[in-house]
């Protein structure tokens, strides 16, 4: 007769097998416990209560884990426990593997904790005299099955890290990368501080977050302009800079490593982490971004036929990436799906996890650049508009970021005044993308601007605030941008044979954030006229998605099969796109 | 009915299966044909004649590469050919898959050509305007299924090749190593031009090969002094050195990659090769040379209980190793096997094949320490002595290596004279291992020197050659190190409970080659008594060992796997090991 295993608190009664592992047996039961080092008995995070059944003694490994975190006798590794006979085990909460949400809004989605990097505490002796094991076979061989590498430079950090651990006494920390590459060896128990990197390589703007790589937990966000602006606010001046030019190119490169750089020193500083204690970062950027980020070459994306050098890298050294982390780690760039729909949009796909999403859906990233993905049943288009900056804040006479002071939201006030909202309350500074499109709408209602983008009284500009303005070329501006992406959806939509009805969702990615107003929007024709709760914003999609590439090795994997499989549909494709915009450059709804 | 393949010259009909290539059917067959690029049809390596059948057409990259090599219609690439019916075909010998000679001396043994690195010439067209896929996408899909990947260093070059190539309309070479990896891309048609080293790295020599990975033939073979010497002659005195001293440690790090880079400088000019074209290196040295090479510290083979860093690592980056060669290419270390028993012995086995070398066998390498493996059935065991570089000519007042001017054979002349044979015929200059071998053997005929080593007549040397004389502190290194050797011997023996007449075999590794005198080197006690026939003397076992692991990722791979298995016996088991040392020293033959 098999023995039973009934699992508290829920009280289920399971069939076990007799000398299964019993992480096994509550796998098969789909309890995930967290085995974070691999069921291996090295990480003290399987500890289950054991309510009644006997087990052999536990073994000293065992008991000294369970003493540094003073846990009772009956408390045991169920990576160690082999099932014998009839148990009764309790599972703590902290056992259980934990799961990550990916996005604060928009979509509830979640995955299982499963980071590239895990830091593993050893306590390794000293060989013996008559069988002189070398020291990584040492390490090596609480891997088992695995074949663990190592660098010339792991192993030299090895031996000072045991030397400095105090040898055969003392204990020291694996810092493993994909179960594989041993990446560096630190003195002492450091297996609680392990920290990676999620990175957005925005256009205009770069973010960053902190990752605490145990907990799962974002420890610290920020966000800067990308330095590289003064080489021109779109994404095409800056190709044009770098191209044919290497100099210049490097020259992008550093000042864009010079932004990440001071973001990652500030967010180390206010986390009281080490820029060395960071083993990964991944980095999610449109296609010239990751190229520059790369040192590769932009010419290719400059003239016809517009392609990328690549799409998939292996993992990066991070000594050669030029990010101040640990020069042992590794970076990891999101896939560019096509020529302009870069790591940001596969990892944003990531972030929803659009491969098992049912249903037609549309992916709208608004940032530097309008990024569009249609999913038609199961098959992805992606395309990219030349939108330009104008929702950034960029190329506005008064744009600006979504920082203190910006106008972010407009609507009616007394009489003819305007109400505005800003950025922290502020005084009014200027106008951010959200803002832009309020002011542009509610000129248009108020028969301000004429539906063609014409201010009707060409000696006036649209009052905003106090010494701000829209300007002609500004409404013109807003007035290419949302044709573009407008343009991009319909011919999206066209190349697949569906109509906007058709769609059962509609994502909007990018800074806007929840803050856009659906109505002002549609109305000036940059998002389709569909019902609300089809809508929904997701944020910073990039960063959320490059976020979850770094916590979960599952999601990393998903999010390079989608790279592998979306088709791509050109805008550039004459007087059908010609058409088509020139029709799109009225301001009106449309579905 | 099954289609009949005819196999010509030959004449052997074989059973195919209809849809078969025909390259798998005559791998069937035992027929290994040379699938260079993998059975990619971009290699154009195995052309066969069609000499009955008909087939559908050649493609259009078939065409070109048979009128590359300006050959008929009806020669077609096995890899390319499916078989629909009955074919008879010749198989010219230039499209075998070529075998190659591992040793020149002791063993007859080959390896079919499979090196890690190489070098394929592709045509990338340029990217279509309505799907434009990556650059790398485009070498990718040349090579389905391998998941070839790349570092930025790499990207980088593929641009530049295909941009200098010519673009769309022109051609490039891309270097694989190990098929998964693209290491670099040169510009137009290279494939040729393969290279790569062997290195052996001795304590007193450095010796090198410059490979043909192509036609798998060794261009240029040089020899030079380990610079290393100055800080000592044997290799704890090297230890010593660098012990608890980083910056010394460095230093030797950079005398020794000094001599070697000279040694590749002089390879690369007598054979008409540039350093960047060489795109790997294998380097089988001992465990200290090892772990100063790869600028590991040696503190731990320093003091008890001596163990290594390391036994095998992953292939290290050559632009990590200061090896001048291609930055893009990789270094393999030969695995040590033991503390002492390094990458000079696991790739001496390689270089006979010990694991399926049948019967029990001695494998002896008598180079600056003497490293003894013991075959017992399909067990191996290894240790090392302490018998220093005497054998090199190192620590003898008038010893040298085997340069011309050496004497390098003794034997009784006119009288009392002696009469001694040079390297290069020329003046006697000093004497090299053999030499020294021969001369004190000869002195313990004569009556000059005692069996305990003793001079007779302590006022006299014993005279060589003009100027040349052997003092007794010389007959005392001679002593010590075959007392070393055979204490070696006589453990290992013991610990596995064989004797002598066990052995089936004794393969004599070390630059002596068959110039050691067998009677001479038995009278002393540095080789038991066997019969003749059993002796294999194998030469520089460690160098042909890193050809065969150069040219061959099989014999790589055995070699990796027999360090996973090889056990250990430790000499330094006190009272059994000074016994039997002291009985030992006296000159006498054994068995």
């Amino acid at each position: 007769m098999s023995p039973i295993l009934k699992i508290l608190p829920d009280g289920i009664d399971l069939a076990a097998t007799e000398g299964e592992g019993l992480d096994d047996a509550l796998a098969k039961a789909g309890i995930p416990l967290s085995l974070y080092c691999g069921g291996r008995g090295l990480c003290g995070k399987c500890f289950v209560e054991i309510v009644r059944g006997t087990l052999p003694e536990a073994g000293e490994d065992e008991r000294a884990l369970a003493a540094r975190r003073r846990l009772a006798p009956h408390f045991r590794l169920a990576c160690r426990v082999r099932i014998a006979g009839d148990l009764a085990v309790r599972i703590p909460a902290s056992s259980l593997l934990p799961r990550m949400p990916v996005l604060s809004q928009g979509v509830e989605r979640s995955f299982a904790l499963d980071p590239a990097v895990r830091k593993i505490r050893l306590a390794i002796p000293s060989p013996a005299l008559t069988e002189p094991q070398a020291l990584f076979d040492l390490v090596r061989a609480r891997f088992p099955g695995e074949g663990l590498t190592a660098s010339p430079d792991a192993l030299r950090s090895l031996v000072r890290a045991w030397a400095e651990g105090g040898g055969p006494a003392g204990e020291i920390t694996v810092v493993l990368h994909g179960g594989r590459e041993l990446l560096a060896v630190e003195p002492g128990d450091t297996a609680d501080r392990a920290f990676g990197l999620a990175l957005d390589l925005g256009t205009t703007t770069v973010a960053a977050e902190l990752v605490d790589l145990v907990a799962g937990r974002v420890m610290a966000t920020a966000t800067a302009l990308n330095a590289q602006v003064k080489f021109g606010a779109d994404v095409m001046s800056r190709i044009t800079a770098a191209f044919g030019d290497p100099a210049r190119a490097e020259e992008l490169r550093r000042v864009l490593l010079d932004s990440l750089n001071a973001l990652i020193g500030s967010l180390c500083e206010s986390s009281g982490v080490a820029g060395r204690e960071i083993y990964e970062a991944v980095v999610a950027g449109n296609t010239a971004m990751n190229h520059l980020f790369l040192g590769l070459p932009v010419d290719t994306l400059a003239v016809a036929p517009y392609f990328a050098v690549f799409s998939s890298i292996a993992p990066v050294q991070a000594s050669e990436s030029g990010l101040k982390i640990s020069s042992a780690g590794k970076v990891i760039v999101a896939p560019n799906l096509k020529s302009f729909v870069g790591g940001d949009i596969s990892a944003g796909l990531a972030a929803i996890d659009a491969v098992h999403r049912p249903g037609n859906f549309l992916f709208i990233d608004l940032g530097t650049n309008g990024e569009l993905v249609l999913k038609n049943g199961s098959k992805f288009t992606a395309t990219s508009t030349a939108a330009g900056p104008a929702f950034e804040g960029m190329a506005i006479s008064c744009g600006m970021l979504a920082v203190p002071g910006a106008v972010f939201k407009a609507a009616d006030g007394k009489g003819t005044a305007v109400a505005v909202e800003t950025v922290g309350g502020e005084p009014p500074q200027g106008v951010c993308g959200t803002g832009l499109i309020d002011l542009v709408a509610l000129a248009l209602r108020r028969g301000l601007v004429s539906p063609q983008g014409q201010i009707r009284d060409p000696s006036k500009a649209i009052p905003v605030a106090d010494g701000i303005v829209l300007t002609q070329k500004d409404i013109r501006e807003v007035q290419l941008a949302a044709a573009a992406v407008k343009t991009g959806i319909r011919m999206l939509l066209e190349a697949e044979g569906l109509s906007i009805p058709d769609l059962d969702e509609v994502y909007v990615a990018g800074a806007f954030g929840s803050y856009l107003d659906l109505g002002n929007a549609m109305a000036l024709g940059l998002l389709p006229l569909v019902a609300r709760e089809k809508i929904r914003f997701i944020g910073n999609s990039s960063l959320a998605g490059a976020r979850a590439m770094l916590l979960s090795m599952a999601e990393r994997e998903r999010c390079e099969a989608l790279a592998g499989r979306i088709g791509h549909e050109s805008l550039a494709r004459g007087s059908a796109f010609q058409s088509l915009f020139v029709d799109a450059l009225e301001f009106r709804e449309w579905s």
